[in-house]
């Protein structure tokens, strides 16, 4: 089976591995069908978090059941199924509530990486979700999306209490800040601002329902944000950059008592207590519980109301993956699918 | 006219000031009957906050109009009321959202200082509330109690999403957390653990409701409350401290997916994005908007439902205000009441 595995930064190889097998009885084999590179992926292949040994990669995958243990219930060998980056028993109090990212028996969503020909996904019941029947070839991207970045941009806007009203800013124009738009958008949010200076990335924030765009960023993209709001901020705003500029911003650009829904991977942020304290801020976020949203967002792409697949701009084959991350990393591609 | 000044860390002084008057047409002058001393007086009081120079001191107080502005329409002199710590428009975008404290054109509630004969309060129609009449004495304490830490003990217990069937866990045994107790129990909570090594402070818990005590703190109390909670966390805390250790242990005390309400003024606090991201909690806080609440609170204070005036475990008169800050920074008393 062929996989890819970053053996050091900016050194990513599809190689021969072993064929994944059936570990615990709630486990479940899939060939993949699409993966792709996340944004989190060019942390390590950047050198900014550490790459101890090689490491299969990827964690967002779709694809058909090919084997299940014996303790497997709901899914079925055949499925088209749609997972999520983190295993989940979808049964514990915290799955419950909705946070299936901090289940009690959560582990790796695709436990010998997604990049890869087949993987294995453990609490497959919990983890996994399949669609109604064998997609068609052009929902395959969007329902690759609802894996992590869709999800992800789904609960940054749930979480940011996006709804009817409100206006809504987002800080990021990758594949998830764009999704937080097409997000907002669908929750019934009056006005959206997308902060972006690519042309290209501007013109996906005005098709997913961005009603406005500001170029601006830092204490300059938050006056903007206070002048666009009647010098309020906005009600709802979501973070899904993960840098201690786009964290600030985003609380900047938020009114007291306003909501900021945060997804981008917090890297070398701090926050100031007294400012916190001083806005009246509601914070919240952290890896996004996709579980919880992919039987609605499988329906709404499978009706075909969404088409979130369109961040993919960039597709090659498995093989290519290390193109892939370059293209990524160099910002010429907002997202990259790989077909496999 | 009397009123205390703080010349300096430790100096707090009785001396004779201006007798304060209507400067705008929406001001109402109070003969204050009953004022106290905040947990935050003692942060100037300790020299952890400048003292630039002298400062009339006190923003808790209770007492009767004895006149208003020509566009005062709501407040009538005459009437016992209970004000905010800041004025507000109650009309404002943000006010109408439940900010006060945040209101557009927020001001000290006491212009004037409330540790005196008599204050000024700006916005009166927007900051104060009359009682339905004038109250027995013994009501008295419970409403100048709703002035301040009432207001935010309770706002904390709202921001941290307390209710019916929820484990509530409460940093802080001042008089705020104390009413964060009884705010949960009002609100339904169903087991409230309070974090307090004093016997009188634990007491005085029980009586408002708490259900359990855990005296260890930090991580140990962290691990506490896990043990307490099948290994979760709680699913609300109120943090009512505001130091780097108290906000740690309040959001590590926390169960993915549950919230913290913390409104101790965070002194020297820095909050780690990244444990904070994948601590997977709602972070909610700042300065109470005491006024939201004020309405529902003077209510059942007057159909005596709650006696939160409790917490005032010293009474002195006025004059004695130097006493009364002593006896907080020395922790003799949980909260000094000054009768004027």
């Amino acid at each position: 089976m062929r996989g890819a595995v970053m053996h050091a930064p900016g050194d990513v190889r599809v190689e021969d591995r072993p064929m994944p097998t059936i570990v615990e009885p709630t486990d479940a084999i899939i060939r993949i069908a699409a993966t792709c590179v996340c944004g989190s992926d060019l942390w390590p292949y950047r050198g900014l978090e550490p790459v101890a040994a090689p490491q299969p990669m990827g964690h967002e995958y779709v694809g058909v059941v090919t084997e299940i243990g014996e303790a497997v219930r709901e899914i079925r060998v055949g499925d088209f199924v749609v997972g999520s980056f983190f295993s989940s028993d979808n049964t514990c109090e915290i799955c419950l509530a909705g946070y299936q990212t901090h289940c009690v028996h959560r582990g790796p969503g695709a436990a010998s990486g997604g990049q890869a020909q087949y993987t294995r996904v453990p609490l497959a019941d919990g983890t996994l979700v399949a669609t109604p029947g064998q997609p068609d070839a052009d929902l395959v991207p969007s329902l690759l999306a609802a894996s992590d970045v869709l999800g992800t941009g789904w609960f940054a806007a749930v979480a940011a209490e996006v709804g009817p009203g409100k206006t809504v800013a987002v800080v990021g124009d990758g594949a998830v800040g764009l999704l937080g738009v097409l997000a907002a958008k669908q929750l019934g949010a009056e006005r959206i601002i997308a902060m972006s200076r690519h042309a290209d990335r501007q013109a996906l924030a005005r098709e997913f329902g961005a009603t406005d765009i500001v170029t601006e960023r830092g204490d300059e993209g938050v006056a903007r944000i206070k002048e666009l709001t009647g010098g309020l901020g906005a009600h709802s705003v979501i973070e899904a950059v993960g840098t201690q500029e786009s964290m600030m911003q985003a609380i900047r650009a938020t009114r007291p008592g306003g909501h900021v829904g945060y997804v981008g991977v917090s890297h070398d942020v701090s926050l100031p207590g007294l400012e916190l304290f001083f806005s009246g801020v509601h914070l919240h976020g952290g890896p996004a519980p996709v579980r919880r949203f992919l039987p609605d967002l499988i329906d709404r792409i499978w009706r075909r109301e969404i088409d979130p697949g369109k961040v993919f701009d960039l597709v090659l084959p498995l093989e290519e993956a290390a193109a892939a991350y370059r293209a990524m990393d160099e910002r010429r591609a907002i997202k990259v699918l790989l077909t496999v």
